[in-house]
């Protein structure tokens, strides 16, 4: 896919960034790890609307998804085993208030999806609220093909 | 089953109300639309304790649950084909505080999908706080037959 | 395994603790039931870093994955049916501020997984503020043997 993906480590102590059960992988959170790496501009801390405008949060969303499709190059060794994109809980750093800001920064990570995938990259999508003060993070489901 | 269906877009551009995998369907988070629709008396926005009585948010999370089957049955074409509603999980805009009156809130969704489908309603539940100023959404991984 | 399991209610009215689709169980959050049954010290109520050290809140954790294998034991009758654990979803009640803390409370549960199921109870992980005064509630999905 012509990606330049970042480097995500694999190898954490406690937890799996995938696990397959039948068809489906399960993933973990990821931060943005192009931003946590330095190698681009973000802001990988603090709220949307308080400490990250909504642009802010959207390019910190996409470098989520990147940051996912990293991982799950490392898993499957060819994001083409991909069949479709199921699921994407975007995890936002809130101030609360109208939804419409939030909805603008997850939108970032299911365009970039369908921008690649096409209609099995428009995946389903649910925004919770961060527990820290990281300001996105993203988690998947993803189906893969026979 | 004799429901009232209210009307739930199921055109969005970034991302899909209901995506199978295999024999199951994962949900995106759906507000309470017959109160958007203003079809309905019910409070979308505020917080539970505070903007909400306890019986409004019950209100509010089964048009929740109602929104839910509309889109499955735009999905399925029929609900019968639903085996066992799995998963729901209720996010609820909350001030904090002991957890009953939000399980009570909760109970709403739960209740009705016993009532329709019986112990193949009898769903595993999970409830997370909002982040925005919506009450109530509700998300969903339902089985259906093969 | 050795365990000694607590002793967690299975038959709520309103949701069920393990739902199985195909090979996998998905589960409803758990609380550290050891401690609401008061057969160990340790404390329910209050947020990490506020009423709770990281050491309880550790402590906790590894309560309310005890309660989870106790759901599951109920559910399969053995334990070793459970081939891996797929995912777990941390609920923590939060005050914000660094990650770190609560990565090292939601660490208590990944450890005990791993410590009992190897590379197999090494799972896929998220962390999400709860909703209510709870001080940890755990979630997950397992996958069975044929």
């Amino acid at each position: 896919m012509g990606l330049k993906l970042p480097k995500v480590p694999m190898d954490m102590k406690n937890w799996a960034r995938c696990k397959r059960a039948g068809n489906l992988i399960f993933m973990g959170t990821t931060g943005p790890w192009p931003i946590t790496n330095k190698t681009v501009e973000g802001k990988k801390r603090g709220a949307i609307g308080r400490e990250l405008t909504v642009e802010e949060g959207r390019f910190t969303c996409k470098m989520c998804a990147l940051s996912m499709l990293a991982a799950l190059k490392n898993e499957l060794g060819d994001l083409d085993k991909i069949d479709q994109i199921v699921k994407i809980e975007v995890y936002i750093n809130s101030i609360g208030g109208e939804s419409g800001p939030y909805i603008k920064v997850a939108d970032a990570a299911s365009d970039f999806f369908i921008e690649l995938f096409g209609e099995n990259g428009r995946a389903t999508r649910t925004i919770t609220p961060n527990f820290s003060d990281v300001s996105i993070e993203l988690d998947m489901i993803v189906s893969v093909k026979d």
